[in-house]
């Protein structure tokens, strides 16, 4: 038997356990890690050299499949280059299995190369962090090391889903003979995690059902979510029930009218915005885009609140809540719509009363044919740009949107339902790094077409997402290049100070035309509509290489159009 | 007085205590911070926008000012970002005072945007961290941000240097109205860390000089160390006592001609090796590149071995340990020397004994006329190159050595004497990540000309360092573009596994051309002796721009040439 077997073992547990997608960041230390990941007939493995790149596209793998990842450096700095995409996975709760290969701890602060503190060095950002002895020769310790994996597996892919690091202490030698074959062990162990059905009781459902029935106005926001099996329901709820459904662009929800409350909410007309306060609010999904609905319910307090999240942690981003609810949403609105429905049979209820619904809805409508109204009359700029983009996005295809403004831009017009677009966005840090990584990993999980829309300080700040030799070719990056950070001259405050440009925009002059001839990646420059609607026809292309079109706007016209667009809303009703 | 008051004053307290020089990444969150440093008349600062690289920028500014540079970033991934700097600053005992703007403790983990949990985020990667308040209203409160703003720089500055994290939840409003004028309290606290005085007491003397006296073979081996006061007296050990001094290239040992003693350490002749064996050595400094040294060490244990740093960590990488002495090198070589000065002239001693030097100046010479022979005649090659690299090197510069082969390459060849040039490596951790920006960094505080002589696995890594306004017309990068890591081909294991080109080597086909193009930087390329001769030029010429000399070499011709040149070695004696 190798020395180093029960490391090469891991392999063979992964793929037992379904595990089958590794990034290999290269390394010596982690060298018996990434051998026997490779060798492996059942794992696909994917090699990237820049690890901050590599664990945002291995993140992105993760978004798409569901399924979790394995990301695999050396020793050294290497572990917190994958830092980020770590935060970024455990708020947005996607499971990822980081291997860490080590010194052995007594070399650890001795002046030896590449050794940084190892253990737990995520901190918070993993739901658990293990180390791995570094000598083998008691079975105590394989039987350690194969139940260690095995919960690292077990926990990143239970919910909340979510990130598990393994610091793994390797010593010399690393590599196999020349003659030495790397072999699995097909015994090892396997200790499978029994799903558990989380319900609540009759007792709840026949509490909930009287609050439910006492309440006049009932609204159900979705936060971010990746798309899932509540389509189906919560269009029942929308159509049948007639209560109002609202989420942000990257709520999923998919086969409801988007409901555009963030524009709308801005109203300063008091009359008009008393329309929609509720009574009961039923929410589930993370984190909100629209900061106008956000103050809008923190403003109007509905009596109940009840969030529905399997994640323990207590979230209260509207300051509302008054219940949690640990169950699936998926469990809660399916359950909650039959139980409705037969409870409407048995009395024989007529007409729902539609008119909160109503309310929303056609401010909803009102607030489109504004939007639609402006951007038509409006000149070629940013907005305009991402509207016909959104509108081009291919059907049953992946949207994958940046942070910063083109979020946000997105999520001021929605997508047309029924497109089935699945919808991606890092907004569990919401960070500016990463972005293009993830939309690259997605791209290569999946045989859709994958558009990231996406800010030019986004993506140059993560251009080594190209540096590497996958780049897939069903992989459209649409670049709004305003040349700097521009969302700083959008919001109130930097753009009154004389520091904006140099410090918060930080003006910056980067095109992507030479780092597209550099990765033999298809290049296309838009500067006016015209050459917007020919290259947006590259979404509906098949071609052999990514295409990165980039888009040249005027920094500083879309401050005026994107303020001139908020102040129409200023007095809607 | 503003509410961000507090928060306004931390750069008073700066510019008070001699803190000059902040890197700011733009952030809202942080604003307070960018603008009170910005319009503080004593700070300069600089705005960079990937904090990955803007962490490594800071650090070589630090590392050639030897003075604490300030970091600031916004709250989410930011500060994870800067995390593979912070760990390098740590083991290379480099001041930075690291400023993280956070939300309000309230709103952690509440699915609110960049938010993750930042406090202690580095670990054991910071020598304290700490964390401010976000209410101001007590005056205990500020006398708390006051003291801790101190304490941080104090900290940061005294022996063992090191970076200090201060986490600083603020809340809204950020941006100063446009009427109003960030003001500084002159009358802010500052608190003065008296400087201590180390020293060693007779009886510790009396006793070293009876080992010192009692030892034959008496050796001081040098690890890695920023250039400082120790040149002269070392030059005195070796050049009157006789005492063989060995360094690293990255030692900094700069007025004693170099020993080779990692080429020819690696002979197998047992009887040569033995006449090497130090009865007494003496240490200082950080970690060892030459592995020959090191091992032969390991294998001819000292009786005495005593190993002078302030730092309180027990470091042993040699295993042969016997006594730490927590005093500054500069005191101890200093001391010692005048002390057995005197006592010689006490004792009116006649010539040392000088054969144990000549053992080792005579191998050195040896091994040097060697490396010459061998690369005069050897043809154009990654080694051939480096070494006309160095001896190009213009005086009283600054060379910044990446990590990986360029470094071990350089410290087989070594640098000519006297020639006043610093070399600065990021070997605290040795990661791939940071060179090109710690030589900017490093370049954007000197008047010296910066050569940085980089991989292009390290350069294409950390093209981010360009991604800015300030490129220094003082930098030269000498990029050695084999096409990717080419060490795992060097070194023994990889370079046989069937996995080695696209897991190891990661074969990339980049070259910089069109990124220099991108950033208006000036591009040399080179592909054999006579256009690198041309091109090395331009390290003794000012230029408008930073200059790139690209290296085109053939990787696998350097397995070869390197081989057959440790080869050479084999029955040295």
């Amino acid at each position: 038997m190798a020395i180093l077997q029960p490391i090469h073992n891991i392999a063979e547990i992964f793929s037992k356990k379904n595990v089958k997608t590794a990034i290999l960041c290269p390394g010596s230390r982690s060298a018996a890690l990434t051998i026997s990941l490779v060798r492996h007939p059942d794992i696909e493995t994917f090699s990237i050299s820049d690890e901050r790149s590599a664990g945002f596209i291995g993140m992105g793998m993760a978004q798409v499949t569901g399924e979790a990842v394995v990301l695999v450096c050396t020793s050294g700095t290497a572990a917190y280059n994958f830092a980020p995409a770590i935060a970024e996975s455990f708020f947005q709760e996607i499971p990822l299995i980081i291997l860490t290969a080590d010194r052995p701890a007594e070399w650890i602060n001795q002046y030896d190369g590449q050794t940084i503190f190892q253990r737990e060095i995520y901190g918070k950002h993993v739901k658990k962090s293990f180390e791995l002895p570094s000598e083998y020769s008691n079975t105590d310790v394989v039987w350690q090391i194969e139940r260690v994996v095995n919960e690292a597996i077990n926990l990143a892919q239970v919910h909340p889903k979510g990130p598990v690091h393994i610091n793994i202490p390797i010593r010399e030698p690393f590599y196999p003979t020349v003659e030495e074959d790397i072999t699995y062990d097909k015994n090892v162990r396997i200790i499978s995690n029994v799903e558990i059905e989380k319900k609540l009781s009759n007792q709840f459902w026949s509490n909930f059902k009287d609050i439910w029935e006492n309440c006049e106005n009932k609204l159900i926001i979705v936060g971010h979510r990746q798309s899932s099996g509540l389509d189906e329901t919560l269009e029942k709820f929308s159509s049948e029930m007639c209560i109002p459904v609202i989420g942000d662009i990257i709520s999923n929800v998919n086969n409801i009218d988007s409901i555009l409350a963030d524009v709308f909410l801005s109203s300063k007309n008091e009359l008009f915005r008393s329309k929609f306060k509720p009574d009961l609010l039923i929410t589930c999904g993370k984190s909100i885009i629209s900061k106008n609905l956000k103050i809008f319910i923190r403003n109007n307090k509905p009596t109940f609140h009840f969030h529905i999240q399997e994640n323990p942690d207590l979230t209260d981003p509207f300051q509302t809540l008054t219940h949690k609810v640990e169950v699936s949403p998926e469990y809660f609105f399916k359950q909650l719509f039959e139980d409705l429905d037969f409870l409407s049979f048995k009395k024989g209820e007529d007409e729902i009363d539609n008119q909160y619904l109503k309310f929303w809805t056609e401010a909803s409508v009102k607030a489109k044919q504004t939007l639609n109204g402006f951007l038509n009359s409006s000149e070629y700029c940013e907005f305009k740009v991402i509207r016909n983009v959104l509108d081009k996005l291919p059907e049953n295809s992946i949207f994958h949107v940046a942070n910063s403004m083109v979020v946000r831009y997105s999520n001021l017009i929605g997508l047309e339902k029924g497109k089935n677009i699945e919808v991606f966005a890092n907004r569990g840090t919401s960070g500016i790094d990463g972005s293009l990584s993830s939309a690259l990993g997605s791209a290569l999980k999946t045989n859709k077409t994958v558009t990231c829309l996406i800010g030019d300080m986004s993506f140059f700040y993560d251009r080594n997402a190209f540096w590497n030799t996958y780049l897939p070719d069903n992989l459209r990056v649409i670049l709004i290049n305003n040349h700097g950070g521009n969302i700083f001259r959008i919001i109130d405050g930097p753009n009154k100070q004389p520091e904006v440009s140099e410090y918060f925009e930080t003006k910056q002059n980067s095109s992507a035309e030479y780092f597209c001839k550099e990765n033999d990646v298809e290049y296309q420059k838009v500067f006016d509509e015209e050459s917007l609607g020919n290259a947006l026809n590259l979404l509906h292309q098949i071609t052999s290489r990514p295409v990165v079109i980039e888009v040249e706007v005027d920094g500083s016209q879309n401050v005026q159009i994107f303020n001139s667009y908020k102040s129409l809303f200023a007095d809607f009703s």
